[in-house]
Parts: structure tokens; sequence; C-alpha cells
């Protein structure tokens, strides 16, 4: 299926040609890591932080081609999320993306190190940057950046699901659980790119309300997807989420209503871009992630 | 035996007061990597890297006050490393300091998260710092921190060191591989400390000459003591680079040209500061640093 309208596949486009480019070159005594690195980071992903960043920082009208190192270094640090989170000690995934994960091919150690090196990567990228954003404006969307990736973003929700492993807990535990581990960055992503862009804060609050309800569903048919997908489709193992004994939507509610709340996420981010000019991307972007079988 | 002087000693007891402060407060759902957050931070260690970057911004005339977020930044970061550093899948050591590492405490997975928390809640810190200090000097001296823990840095090291276990390497490399794996951070260290104590560009090119020597040196005294330390002056079993096969100066030199040229490189590190007024903490650091026994 196609996730993107025409104009944000030029933005998924001009992300995988940019990402290499920030990216370290290979060096000898450091080639396994970059290797690494590089492997970590190969398309195959769908973008959709970046082109989420890219998206709103052209929705605010800004140059999307000053947001582009922040676009790439969030992209770095979804990326180190996932070469972390399949290393044997997390969730022990031996393929990503129907690919050997990246302890698989290059080593426990290597990997390691190569989810710490995009980290770091990432925000060795947003404090170089050389773009024409004004400094305050590059200051405010690195810290959204920091703490959307940090304990109370993304790393804050891993913790909350690896302490709840095989135990039941409640929708607001569970609901924050996804808001943090997925929704974290994805919001970022958008509240980015409209801070980048140069938006009013009525935009950036418009982002960061966007972000969260498509972060959500996102994670909401993620959860369906573990259940209902193929191993083909999915690039790894279906069921993992059960086999692992994580709480998902779908073991706390059921396969109906968590399709009903995705489905009122949806909405929720429709409306947040109500009266917006410029934005039916991205509303059908949202309708599109609500479908999605991969 | 005691390594700072009287001034030093209130920067490293400025550290140990205002770390915990920029960590986060436990919270239910994420208190495991909170309480690790603190126990890798938690005093024992020298706090080297922040007490030269507040040496650094005094020589400099600045506030060093408005410096501390990004001290506590750099030993969060050199907290990380080690954290990962003892992990079963990198050196494998049971403890630091005397004490139990992180994985061995908190267990593998919270180990991971604790250290990417620790990498990503150092720039977090440096980029929420509410200082008295121009965007363009927090700008530059987030970017020195960036780059010098990164793959050009400290985990360039890292991998050089992974990489060539076991190998004989020659001179050279060794010498880039301590360069980067112990002294890239110290060397930011002195490095940021001038640039946000206002130095001009003599002030921090000499900070970094410092910081090389001192980085350098440090690295040969360890190698030293891992062979001449007893294991209750080291907090961890002595021998462990000849056990984990780690290339070390010792081993490719011996200890007497070592320790000839661990007092060269603070000959060297006395010499940067020739004829900067109120250098002489700093240089009776180094000395103390060649002849340090722990």
């Amino acid at each position: 299926m196609k996730l993107y309208s025409q104009q944000l596949d030029t933005y998924c486009a001009a992300v995988e040609h940019a990402l290499p480019s920030y990216l370290p070159a290979p060096k000898d005594g450091e080639k396994t890591v970059c290797d690494a690195m590089a492997y970590a980071c190969e398309a195959g992903g769908k973008r959709l932080r970046p082109v989420l960043l890219c998206a709103f920082a052209a929705l605010a009208g800004g140059d999307v081609a000053a947001a582009m190192p922040y676009a790439c270094a969030i992209e770095m640090i979804h990326s180190y999320s996932l070469v972390h989170d399949d290393m044997p000690c997390m969730d022990n995934s031996p393929l990503r993306r129907g690919k050997p994960s990246v302890h698989a091919k290059f080593g426990e150690d290597m990997a390691l190190l190569c989810g710490d090196a995009l980290l770091n990567r990432a925000f060795e990228t947003v404090l170089s940057a050389d773009t024409a954003v004004a400094a305050d404006r590059r200051l405010r969307a690195s810290f959204v950046l920091a703490r959307a990736a940090g304990i109370r973003g993304m790393i804050g929700g891993q913790t909350i699901d690896l302490e709840n492993e095989g135990k039941a807990i409640e929708l607001p535990l569970l609901e924050e659980l996804h808001r943090k581990k997925t929704g974290a960055l994805i919001t970022a992503a958008c509240e980015m790119g409209a801070i980048l862009g140069g938006g009013d804060e009525s935009l950036v609050a418009a982002a960061r309300e966007y972000g969260k309800s498509v972060g959500l569903c996102f994670q909401l048919v993620d959860d369906i997807l573990d259940v209902t997908a193929t191993a083909e489709e999915l690039g790894k193992p279906v069921g993992g989420d059960e086999q692992n004994e994580k709480n998902t939507y779908v073991s706390l509610l059921g396969l109906s209503e968590t399709r009903r709340l995705a489905a009122a996420q949806t909405d929720n981010a429709i409306a947040a871009l109500d009266g917006i000019d410029g934005a039916d991307d991205l509303k059908a972007l949202a309708t599109v992630l609500l479908s999605r079988t991969l």
C-alpha cells in the first residue's frame, strides 16, 4: 500500500538521500561501527518521523532543506532505539524488517556501540547544523528532540514496558507507555517541524496535537498488526508481543475496541489541523496510517 | 592520596551537589532506570572531567555556576560510557569502584536503558540550560561535547579497542585509541570550560592542548595501574586488561617506557599553560595525576 502522497514522497526521497551524508564515513579502526550505523539507517523503514518533520516545516512556511539535519537526526534516534530494542537483553529479535538485526549481523558489542553512536550522532548533527534557521529556534527544536527521546519520553516508555512485562497493567499506564514509547518521538517530529519552519505558537500546538494522536494511533495499529499480519508483511515473526508477555491494547481490550480507539485518534489528528491551509496531505496521511498493513 | 587543591575541591563538591539535581526524579513506572541513573552517577569517581571544566571556566574569567550544567552533562556521559563498557557483551565487569556494576545490580536491560538515558540526559541538560552564557558559546560548547563523545571521539576509541582485542597493534593506532577513548572527553572538558568561561581563542587552544596531554597521561597511568595496583586500590580485579587481551601501552612498551611517556605528557600539559595567570592549580593537578595510585 502507498503511505505517502506525491508531496510527502518527495520529502521521503530527500531524507533517503540526505541521511547517509550525516552519518560518519567508514574509517580504519572504526569501520565496523560505521558500517553498522549505515546498516541500521538503511532504507526499509517508513521514514515517518522525518517525513512528518519536513511536512510540518513546509506547512509552517519554512524551508524544508534547512530542516533536513533535524529530520535525519530524528531518524537516527529512531534507528538507535530499534538497534538497542532488538538486543538479546531486550526483545531478543534476530530480524528487523525482514533482515538480520544489527546484533545478529555485527555482534552484540558492535550493536551496543552502534546504538550509542547513532544517538550521539543525532545531537552532533543538530548542534553542527549550518542552516538558515535562527539560533533560538534551533536550540528550541533540539531541546524538543532531546526531551522526547529521553527518560520522560521514549526511554521512559521503554522502561515502563520492561518493568511491566508479564504483569497485567491498567489502561492509563498502558496509554502512558504508548504515548511515551512511540508517541513522544512522533509528536516531537511534528513539533520540531513547526518550530524550524517558523510557525507561530498556534501552529506548534496544532502540530503537537496532531503528532500525539497520530503517534498513539500508530502504536495501536502496531499492536493490531502484531496479531493480524503475516510474518512476511511484518518482516519479523508475528505474535512477538504475546511471546514477550508485552502489554498491548489488543491483550487488554481486544481487537475491535483497539480498532475503534485507533479510528478515534485518527479523527483527533485530522481535527487538530482543521482550518489550516495546505494540510490535506497530512490529514490524508493520518487516514492511511490507520489502515496500514505494514 | 589527595588529587585536588582546595580550590579544585570546591568545584568537586559543587559538582557532587549539583549532579543529582540534573538527573530525573524517580517516578512510577520509570523508577528502576532513574535509580540506576543515580547509582551510576553516585560519588566514588574522581569527577575529573567536570572539575577540569569548572577550573577552565574560572581560568577564562567566567562564572563557574553558569558552567555547572555542562560540567554535570559531561559527567553523565562519562558515567554512561562506564555502564555500557561494563556490560557482559563488552568488558563483562561485575564490579566498578568496588561496588556491583549497574547491570549486576539492576539487570542488563536496565543497564542498557540507563546508559542510553544518561547520554540523552546530558544533551537535555545542555540544551535546556538556563545560564548566563551567550547562545553562541552554549551551542559551541555543546557541539564540542557531542563531537568528543561520538564516533570520532570516545565511541570511536571504544570501537578501535574492541576491533583489536587479541591482536597486536602498532603504537600509532594505540595512541589514537587512547586519545579517543579516554582523551577526547577529558580534552572536551577543558575546551568547553574555556569556551563557556568566555576565553579567547588562545586560551581555548591552551585548554585543548592541556586536555590532550592530561588525557593521554591519564590513560597511560590507567594502563600502569592495571598491572601494579592492588584490587583494593583499584576497586576492581587487577590484570583485567591482560585478561581481556586489551592493547595497552604496558603490553606494547613495558612499564618503564610507559612511565617515561606519561611523565612527558605531564610536562606538555604544564607547558601548555605557561604564562597564563591563575593556572597553578591546574599545573599541580597534572603532576598529581601522574603519580596517582587509584
